[in-house]
């Protein structure tokens, strides 16, 4: 019902709208008082070492959290006690069910013409090899593709490979054509007979560091272990395979499936003093990787979107509330979103922004909307107020969000907003042992705090009640 | 005898020498035929692929080359065969004894407050934990001199940790004063109780690598496992100590001391036309650590030495002998270099030059001799010729020489050479397990066979035979 009121005022407002190309404003969106207080805000957040001191704190003394570990619980508690510490008005958790999966070894080597260790991880959800683990030849393919095109029972026995590598740059667009063999490799490598499949890491990283990342499995498909190996492996098994001659490998990966787990959404919320029910969603997920200490991701989001709120709250109450909500199991599929936006269906339209931190900790470059046209006059002027902080205005409208507001946008129109980070060296660090605390840059997340409180504040008291397109 | 013969000499020259203070020479070193081939040998080497071809089949179809294993054994085929197929005149085998040591399995968790996975390595020698893996409380120094100091008996039952951190610069010089607490850390920790011991990485790394290397016990003090942790795990733990609560750590560490072992110095000899017996020595060593495949350490220096040996046999016939030697068991405490010099105790002034290169494959940036007075117009002759390739020379005549020329120091004067080479970045590397070939860069490689060509071909030439002080 709500949706529908919400079309009607959407179209009856946009010939209106159409009236005013130029960037003049219907309505003074923010008082100059409103002004002065975000530039306050501004000023103090991007020299506050709070969200650092979260960060480290999170990453130090809870480090890995993969979703369902005792490690996610403490993660969990942490998060509900630094947000009632902080002073958030409201402080509560919400359940969430997720596939509970746990790595207990992993292990491999290449067997000839030498033998030599193999630097690998096993995909998330992957299954065990034998307990003694498992060897054969390995059959190379360049792509996804060219594995699909492989003729039937031609892997029979034997250990597939891929060899994509994932291009760098700022916005990490190489991740997704990658991705694709991460997820399903192991799906189509197995149709084909392998006992096995091996892929290179989705990384940018010329360590020796293998990536992994979420896997599934097909039904009616026979379940094989699947494992990324780190690049200078992959160049290592590239450069024997080249030599012509048959390459052995031997890999033992042991886990487990535990069936259905529980974790939670952690949330605290500054409430808003003219329109409480409405808010705006700063998201990131509490959740990692168990290789690092999910430093970079998420740590760095969970940080910076908390400290964020605090400022925010340290200067003024803003009029609608500032939510900040810690996703539970991103990293196994988004299931602390898809409860979350389930759980609050028909009361999506009180979310007046959405933004998601769940890039690393770089510092942001580009602000984007997605919204609908009448409120883009508060986007431009939340825009002119990043500007300080060296981030420029992308007009395209066409923001994505983060991963955890995937279903969100599924839902509903959501208004979505990006705050577009550098990304050159996430993919150096994302999903390896090497995601810890040194690889974040202090004043880089200082930076990305005060450009997340400067839009959660006028996000919240712009007079016009921001909405999707 | 010949000692002292060589004394007389150096004795009746010195005085001519001191004559002749500007840089006019005594005899013209070398002839302007010669120094055209030394320009063409130059060119060639630095435009040819073979040194790249080299390190590339080593660290590709061996690996890693731990003195004793297969794998050891394999890179003394390879090498045998390589010296044969690139027309060495003389290629032999000469056996080496080593205290063989094996590394099996090595893990480490932080247990409190939560549980992490620590990335730590045994260093070399190290003896075993219990089967099960031993825990204990970390007391943290931040100086070998610290734990040195600390009261007797004040580890009994802990952990002790030495978190030094090595800094960065060209010529490695953090290496050395860092290296003091891997030598010797577990036997000054075990003298106050300690039940093992951990040391931050001797690395420049903020990678999560671990770093091995040599390590001793002294009689009469009980032997503890002993390690090193990745900057990262040791940042890790420095912060976690900081929070004033105590850190309990669990490591488990199996190894294998199998008693003495037979390796081989591989050596490889291009005759000389008019003094066979005299020789330039180039030195580099066969063996590497277990964790990567040693590619710079030392890889690259087996390669560029077999192949500027190469570049020279392939342009002229040097007047004197050029020999490359690839010592064995050198990360194992300098095995092979000690045997060589001791079998050529008595013939140890047939050599005129001697330079190693174990530095990583960096460029070469400045070149400097430790020899006679009566050498110096000739160093200075090949100093003018390696200045094309972007080399200083440092007139200090103090050169130290790579690792595997100590012995040779410590038996005579030795005419010792320092092709000083870039190594920034090389700490980020070493003996760890991301020494892999795509360190290796194929130009700065180039440069660096170019340089030993340059230098072995006028040491070889040079009119007067070069000597040490």
């Amino acid at each position: 019902m709500k949706r529908v009121f919400r079309t009607l005022i959407k179209t009856s407002i946009l010939p209106l709208v159409a009236l005013c190309t130029s960037y003049t404003t219907l309505a003074q969106e923010f008082s100059q008082a409103e002004l002065d207080t975000v530039a306050k805000v501004r000023e103090h957040a991007r020299h506050s070492e709070l969200s650092w001191q979260l960060v480290e704190s999170l990453t130090t003394e809870v480090g890995p959290r993969l979703p369902g570990t005792e490690n996610d619980k403490m993660a969990v508690a942490w998060a509900k006690k630094k947000f009632q510490q902080l002073g958030f008005d409201k402080v509560w958790l919400e359940p969430s069910k997720f596939p509970e999966w746990r790595r207990y070894h992993e292990s491999g080597f290449i067997l000839t013409p030498s033998k030599q260790p193999l630097h690998l991880t096993a995909l998330g959800n992957s299954v065990s090899t034998p307990k003694a683990g498992l060897s054969g030849e390995v059959v190379m393919f360049e792509t996804f593709d060219e594995l699909i095109a492989a003729p039937a029972d031609s892997l029979k026995g034997k250990i597939a490979f891929i060899n994509y590598r994932m291009n760098r740059d700022i916005d990490g667009n190489g991740y997704g054509p990658a991705v694709k063999a991460r997820n399903k490799g192991a799906v189509e490598a197995a149709k084909k007979g392998a006992i096995a499949y091996m892929m290179r890491s989705v990384s940018t990283s010329h360590h020796r560091f293998a990536h992994t990342g979420g896997s599934h499995y097909t039904k009616g498909v026979s379940k094989i272990p699947t494992t990324a190996v780190a690049n200078p492996d992959a160049d290592q098994l590239a450069r024997l395979i080249a030599l012509g001659k048959p390459v052995k490998v031997e890999l033992n990966i042991q886990t487990e499936d535990l069936g259905e787990g529980t974790s939670y959404n952690v949330i605290g919320e500054i409430t808003g003093s003219k329109y409480p029910e409405q808010y705006v969603l700063l998201g990131s997920h509490l959740d990692s990787w168990d290789l690092g200490t999910g430093a970079l991701d998420d740590g760095a989001g969970v940080a910076l979107t908390m400290a964020a709120a605090k400022h925010i709250a340290d200067h003024t109450r803003p009029e609608r509330s500032i939510r900040v909500v810690l996703f539970a199991a991103e990293e196994l599929g988004l299931w602390g979103a898809k409860a979350y936006f389930k759980h609050y269906q028909d009361r999506l339209d009180n979310i007046v922004a959405a933004a998601e931190s769940d890039f690393g900790a770089d510092v942001v470059y580009a602000f984007e909307s997605n919204v609908n046209a009448a409120s883009l006059p508060a986007v431009r002027e939340i825009a002119k107020q990043l500007k300080p902080l060296g981030i420029k205005y992308i007009r395209k409208n066409a923001a994505r969000g983060g991963p955890d507001l995937i279903p969100f946008k599924q839902m509903t129109s959501a208004p979505i907003f990006d705050l577009h980070q550098v990304g050159t060296d996430y993919f150096d660090y994302h999903h390896t042992a090497d995601d810890t605390l040194d690889k974040v840059d202090p004043d880089k997340l200082k930076q990305n705090t005060a450009a997340y409180a400067v839009f959660a504040l006028m996000a919240a008291n712009a007079e016009t009640a921001m909405a999707g397109k």
